[in-house]
């Protein structure tokens, strides 16, 4: 992720400089969402240790992704059955008629 | 993310042990995964800080999340679109055939 001119940011009263091609809103945003996510683990696990807390942290948002993954992929499914039923749906309509098209 | 017995994985040279509900097959691949990501920003960054590593690839694991979680959006609204394109579509058979009942 790269931003277009450097974002300070601060995480867990870290700051960091953020470079690239995203813009500074989004950046912050993202940032945020970080930070709240380190604040999440180190709650429950009671170590300020932020190496730790920071991988941990990584470890709960690749497992987000993941699940946001499989619904993607479920939708896909669902999307293509769906295609498969109104196409069947539409032949077996010109079947009946076999004068009608539909367009 | 929880697994349900504890599984000791190694991210970056250090080991972490993890807790919860998931399968630890899963739970590796996650290991790998963010262990993979961290490796990736540290030959972009050039340090070794794993403290440092651990936020900017979480910022980037943040970042994967947010473009799956748009496009998801967007799958959901093209779902939307086609359910609404299907009854439209019903609907205009139904009024053609007054007496064809479609199931």
């Amino acid at each position: 992720m790269k931003t277009s001119k450097p974002v300070v940011v601060e995480i867990f009263g870290q700051q960091y400089t953020l470079r690239g091609d995203a813009d500074e809103p989004y950046v912050r945003e993202l940032a945020r969402y970080v930070d709240k996510k380190i604040r999440e683990v180190a709650a429950k696990t009671k170590t300020n240790d932020l190496r730790r807390l920071a991988v941990l942290s990584a470890i709960n948002i690749a497992h987000d992704y993941r699940r946001l993954a499989d619904e993607q992929q479920h939708h896909q499914m669902a999307i293509r059955q769906i295609g498969r039923k109104t196409r069947d749906l539409i032949e077996s309509i010109e079947e009946e008629f076999d004068d009608l098209h539909l367009h």
